[in-house]
């Protein structure tokens, strides 16, 4: 059981990370280390993922991450500009990491708003540029519950990675 | 599709960790975020889960856990000594922590040896004590494919933190 749906992905975002002569890393808020365990289910995944941020609580995105206290709080922890922060926070912590993934959401059964409801995921995706670090964040709202959720954004993540990795 | 098996577990967990009022982290290697994946599967998990950290090369375990290059060197990544440190680590570095889990071990295909064959994980359980942290390590050798003994790791380190943490 389990896992079986994003393997194919994780293993091509796999190979295009090696093509590249990348590594990985990730922080995670609402996929809860959903995302590294997708990318690590693939044998031989230590080539290119190096490490992964399970930021749970805010405190723990401002501490290994470098999330701002601002951010957090005029944004929330559920923005596209916390997303952003998270993922060129990992490339800013983590030297080897040449590309970096986010997640931030709500995951549900609570916790959702009007402006923020459940199934809203904010994804951030960074890597390192010319002159420093190219982060972009993207938004979207996802179907079903709890775990349906955190799967969609996990599918999400790798398919979406993977389009801005493939040489074009 | 993916985590069932868990969920009754680390729900339970959950449930044991409200009862003492206690915050848990985790620490992994070969499971790779699966550990925390399925505890943040948990409605309501971040009442009691507040980060996880995969530390899956070594610099990350020195970087983020202060697991000592000595220990790394003299008795590798898969150890019952990195495992405590990394579990030791996780609640010196998270004060809100009162309970972590790490694992470490050889997921397979490749990584075994005589001494450390594929399906050996050592894991390391640890929480605050008068005076301190208490940490203990165990060792167990899973059968199966790399994705059945990443499954077994889990199932494991659960219902043993459950027995570790439910009152006697």
């Amino acid at each position: 059981m389990s896992l079986p749906d994003y393997y194919d992905h994780a293993h091509q975002l796999g190979e295009a990370l090696i093509q590249r002569g990348w590594m990985m890393a990730t922080a995670e808020s609402c996929t809860g280390g959903l995302l590294s365990a997708a990318l690590t289910d693939v044998p031989g995944s230590s080539q290119w993922f190096d490490r992964g941020f399970v930021t749970y609580s805010n405190d723990a995105k401002a501490a290994h991450l470098g999330v701002a206290t601002d951010t957090l709080e005029r944004f929330g922890a559920v923005s596209e500009e916390t997303a952003m922060e998270m993922a060129g926070g990992v490339l800013s912590v983590v030297a080897r990491a040449d590309f970096a993934i986010s997640t931030t959401g709500v995951a549900g059964p609570g916790g959702g708003s009007a402006g923020k409801p459940v199934g809203m995921v904010c994804f951030g995706f960074a890597h390192r540029a010319a002159g420093g670090v190219s982060t972009q964040a993207i938004t979207r709202v996802f179907d079903g519950n709890r775990r349906a959720i955190r799967e969609a954004a996990v599918q999400f993540a790798l398919t979406t990675a993977l389009q801005l990795i493939l040489p074009r």
